[in-house]
């Protein structure tokens, strides 16, 4: 991609509004435009790190077994009374709004409303189950107040995976199964290290939820880490009996701040029963389905990655999820540069790889000002100076040493 | 993809509300499920299909120049305001809500009130056009009666994209090569013969505006189609003085019904100029930027496939779209045959086809019945009859042919 054709430019100023490093470094860079407090629109470049995210969290979802679907936003409110959620002071962020003939609907913040009734029509054994099924769709959350920029939406991008079982045991068995994935995607998303399963509060049918949290002093939970057994605790269930429930001690713990970037949960029959979603079993005695939810914000994802993984001049994404895996720079207006330059961009396009090419007529300083910026995981750099020996400057961005790297070679400094 | 995995079952029963032949077919195959009158969830097969619509149409978009983006749903009235559009007297299918605070929103049924306040950021000059600027994104229209099935959604995908020039040949240029692209995606999504370049009203900035009408007695347009000359008039500008701008003669035109599956509008200023969307010209003189908006209904696109790709046995799925291209059933529960079946299976998913193979323990007439109410364009049958011989039944979906071949040149018929 030639930067002089993107429609995105990086710019000087974030709206006065807007007060999380997250949205002020990606609205900075070109890759999101704030709307409204929690609402952005992703530009190219933003998109594609959400689509990488969402891209990863899809063949691990594919990987345990999930089957994906896609529900829509609008939902009926006579489902939602079913399971007691309908009432804004049982769930207070609802969006809410209206057909012409005046019946009110909502606008989903998750779907076991929509999924269980749906899931009647095609199972109709034990024999059906485990199943697993997810979706990444638009979620909307009427949140009163929303200054963390991708990390609290009012409109979000999030994969939601519903799993539906017969026995406790089955249940279980498939819960440990989307937690291992859980822990591969945010490796894979290059914040494994930083990323701690988390005991939370489990509501009536399970003892805790559990929660992958990611440490940030931007973050808005509080939890209690053991660093050696990489396991932590939510403060909110944070007491001595739960610290003993799960084998752990107190003076191993550190208070740190961090982001929610999944959660998963024991739903029992919550959302079956209403529903009347109930299978047969072995016996030929109808059970209701057991059930669990799997939640990634896609776009909070983004947002927590953009605040780790940055410095003061800008972003440094981790390869799996950049939008480009090179940033090409032509310093230099002679000819020689510039057929050099768009040489090497040809031919690391013709072999996969991809760059952005930054063939501007601009300043030195802001074209390398603007790749620190944008924070693709390599720079290239051809000038006058590299191109007498045919030679090309080579920069990790997460990295200062600069190195010079025959044209030829290029592909192998790139593994 | 093996059917005994798959949670969705093909069924027999279709909710008693549900009038149209499209919807009926796609919920009795198992690739949508109503969740309210305009409103289906896409289950594994149906998100398939739509995903391969909206790859084909991206793919075009992009080779035009098509930058993408993702805009969010929720919407802020001042900008509807600003353009005129807020009030339902003038949108009378506007979905609105409210922030907790009581701040309205709309719900967005077209976003030239997002993008072009966007576009102040990044183009600066007349050296910044044309662009063209595009989203694959889930549209709201509080439609007043919703009966079409996936043809008319209250809530749908669509694709929009908007262009911004600066001269009006610019924008001739770029709106031609538009509409050049759009004859190229309805061919390949198999539509292209029944799909007519119609001219439709223009509005203030051009004398017409240009709708893809394709054929079918279930379309909610009527048009004056020229078969020779392969396009059409609809009936809102069909006028003697019309006819004969177009060179058109009366007699050579046909009364028919057809779907707008995608139209092109000229904007002129009207939605530039009320955000002060400007930029200097060559001669520094600042213009109002020309835009154009042209969209096509991703899902309304499925859904007129579904109703025109058909036939008494089920839905007949170009092969561009389907959800899978080989439809292998193993019909007999003998060793032999099951082995001579996973061995097809295996080979063809190695090669890169995808296939649904009925690995299910049911009836023949059942599983031959649901290949035919699938509708992916090749069945295999492996039986007791064929794997004597080690020869495997192909058919296509669109003919009654039924040949034996032999299980070493299968992907030859497959060609």
């Amino acid at each position: 991609m030639r930067l002089s054709k993107l429609f995105t430019k990086t710019i000087k100023t974030v709206p006065a509004d807007e007060a999380a490093k997250n949205a002020k470094l990606l609205i900075r860079a070109g890759f999101i435009h704030k709307e409204m407090a929690g609402v952005y629109s992703f530009l190219p470049l933003g998109l594609r790190v959400l689509n990488n995210i969402a891209g990863i969290v899809r063949e691990e979802m594919d990987a345990v077994g999930g089957q994906e679907v896609l529900m829509p936003a609008l939902q009926l409110k006579e489902r939602y009374e079913a399971t007691g959620r309908w009432d804004d002071r049982v769930v207070d962020d609802w969006f809410k709004t209206k057909l012409i003939n005046g019946a009110e609907l909502g606008l989903g913040f998750s779907h076991e409303e929509d999924l269980s009734p749906l899931l009647r029509n095609f199972v109709n054994s034990y024999k059906d189950l485990p199943l697993m099924v997810y979706q990444v769709q638009t979620k909307f959350r009427n949140e009163l107040r929303s200054k963390s920029g991708l990390m609290r939406g009012r409109e979000f991008l999030m994969k939601d995976m519903y799993s539906f079982a017969v026995t406790q045991a089955e249940h279980e068995a498939v819960y440990a199964k989307i937690q291992a994935a859980y822990g591969k995607i945010f490796y894979r998303l290059g914040i494994g290290d930083q990323t701690f399963l988390t005991s939370a509060s489990g509501g009536s049918f399970s003892k805790y939820s559990h929660e992958f949290q990611t440490l940030s002093e931007a973050g808005e939970d509080t939890i209690y880490l053991d660093r050696q057994k990489k396991v932590a605790i939510n403060k909110e269930v944070f007491t001595t009996e739960v610290i003993a429930d799960l084998g752990l001690k107190g003076e191993d713990l550190e208070e740190v701040r961090a982001i929610e970037v999944g959660n998963i949960f024991s739903l029992g029959t919550k959302f079956s029963k209403p529903f009347n979603l109930t299978v047969p079993d072995e016996h030929d005695v109808r059970q209701p389905v057991l059930m669990g939810c799997y939640g990634i914000g896609i776009s909070r994802v983004m947002g927590t990655i953009a605040e780790l993984k940055s410095d003061d001049r800008g972003l440094i994404w981790p390869q799996s999820i950049a939008p480009a895996k090179v940033h090409l720079v032509c310093l230099g207006n002679s000819a020689k540069v510039i057929q050099a330059a768009d040489r090497l961009y040809n031919d690391l396009t013709a072999a996969g790889t991809l760059v952005i090419y930054d063939d501007r007529d601009e300043r030195a300083g802001e074209k390398l000002a603007d790749a620190d910026l944008i924070g693709l995981p390599y720079r290239l750099v051809i000038s006058d100076k590299t191109v007498t020996g045919n030679m090309v400057e080579v920069k990790r961005r997460s990295e200062t040493a600069v190195t010079l790297v025959d044209q030829k070679s290029v592909m192998k400094a790139l593994e």
